[in-house]
């Protein structure tokens, strides 16, 4: 595998992974059990309670369950980077603190995202207290910039600040602003900085600048193929292995991309009760489900060793 | 008190209650119950944990506490109006049913909020299970518009759709776009629905086009006077009364308003603890609190009763 940094930080392609829900909208342990063992069985990490995975729609309550039925079934804690960041401290706190002692080699942190049009000095003040409250040398934080979702960016001059008081502890960023020029400029600032991109349709150009890797939707059913550019970035090949990722993720983006990733899952597992999402979202109909499985199948995407998905 | 719409729904004047945080940030009750019973003997509703009560930024938890504190405290139910919406199902239910059982009148609820760009069927199947989860004949539901915070607004449409599923549950909204044309389509469109505006700025002109009142920021610091228009916005005056508010919204509007309440409340109390807000918000620094508070000065504001508030 590359090693493109220094430390023993995360690195490579990592899955928002989504949460499968029962007919009463319940999160479904056991499907998310074997979603989660075949990620890594395709050598990919699993960023649980991203955006992708609905985290916000889940309780703090829900997604601690879910972390430890995941560790308790045998999945790597070493492997995870569940995301805590929530609206208030006290649930970051709270969701950050479960996660470190459940042995999760790091957290992926949202800023708080109700509030629009806060200072870098606000959001100083939050994760210091968040980070100060968690007390804990483990801690190991990647920020979470999704201005597109969150409408709260994390800039560069936070970034450099956090960097400076918090040392070893905020390590790096997911970087979904799908914006180039902002990556750029936060692997050019910050030489140590673990630069993960939001989108595998990035992953060659972050390799090649010094990137760690991606977390990115697709990687939830497509993880193999971007492992595999992951480790051959460097290869005469990786242009066209980048053409073929991103023709699978562009299958998926044509459709609100939560529900087209379970709508995947389901078609190719046969596996109809993953289709389904938490309100506010919703499913695809019949019609776009068929035409995402039909453009799929014209690629001849496939999901290898899939089968043990199905209920 | 003039009464605009049949039946026993709110009415009148409400605060979204700021919530005074002690030197740890954590939240001061007493400080609280104070602020909350001046307010009602200024004829002021109590709509404890909205956007200028930093909702957003305590936990469920935190919520509870104060809620129950207030009753506790003797202060009226029937005058309560708590935010409980949350991003998530089960939080939202939780927040609800606690607010029906601490006896609260209605509850003021936003839409879920991460997700940006979701469709009028998530948002319906989203207050729907909450609805039917909660379960309870004595809920009554005012949803909260809020676009330029929230970010997912709560269309005609929807309304039209809920008030048709769940009438004499879903009774009203809180319109805080701050777009009058918005506010009179929705006074047009239901006229049964019990419309508050989100400023004093559009209090007449809510009253005069059959509205009940307004649920405003500024209310937390100016409850007497503009429950004084909202009593008299038949009257000759009321333009009048209409534009002595408007100065001293204005005078708050050129900061950030959650810290200028807070600066308010601070400089005429002359309890300086009440003017730290929890991050991601800051605090207004002594130059813009001392110029508020001259500007304030000048309008010949007052606050009238407020020395029992000091610690």
């Amino acid at each position: 595998m590359a090693t493109v940094k220094g430390g023993d930080g995360l690195q490579g392609v990592f899955a928002p992974v989504v949460t499968p829900f029962g007919p009463d909208l319940s999160p479904d342990a056991e499907r998310y059990i074997r979603h989660c063992r075949w990620l890594v069985s395709q050598e990919c990490g699993l960023a649980v309670f991203g955006t992708n995975s609905e985290a916000n729609s889940l309780s703090a309550g829900e997604r601690k369950v879910l972390l430890e039925r995941l560790v308790e079934a045998g999945l790597p804690p070493a492997r995870m980077m569940p995301g805590t960041g929530c609206s208030s401290i006290p649930e970051t706190v709270d969701l950050t603190l479960h996660a470190v002692r459940q042995g999760a080699a790091g957290v992926l942190m949202l800023p708080p995202f109700y509030y629009k049009g806060v200072s870098d000095e606000g959001l100083f003040r939050h994760f210091s207290e968040v980070i100060q409250r968690v007390g804990d040398e483990r801690l190991r934080i990647y920020l979470y910039h999704i201005p597109p979702v969150a409408q709260v960016p994390i800039s560069l001059a936070l970034i450099e600040r956090l960097l400076k008081s918090y040392p070893g502890t905020v390590v790096g960023v997911k970087d979904s602003s799908g914006d180039w020029e902002n990556t750029k400029a936060m692997l050019d600032a910050f030489p140590e900085f673990r630069v993960f991109v939001g989108s595998e349709t990035l992953l060659l150009r972050n390799m090649r600048t010094g990137g760690v890797g991606c977390i990115s939707a697709t990687a939830n059913i497509n993880p193999g193929a971007i492992h595999h550019l992951y480790v051959e970035w460097q290869s005469e090949r990786a242009d066209e292995l980048q053409a073929q990722l991103d023709a699978v993720r562009a299958a998926h983006a044509r459709f609100p991309m939560i529900a087209a990733l379970k709508a995947t899952i389901a078609g190719y597992s046969g596996d109809r009760g993953w289709a389904r999402p938490r309100p506010p979202l919703v499913e695809l109909d019949q019609t776009q489900s068929a035409a995402l499985i039909a453009e799929l199948r014209n690629l001849q995407f496939t999901m290898p060793e899939l089968l043990g998905m199905a209920a």
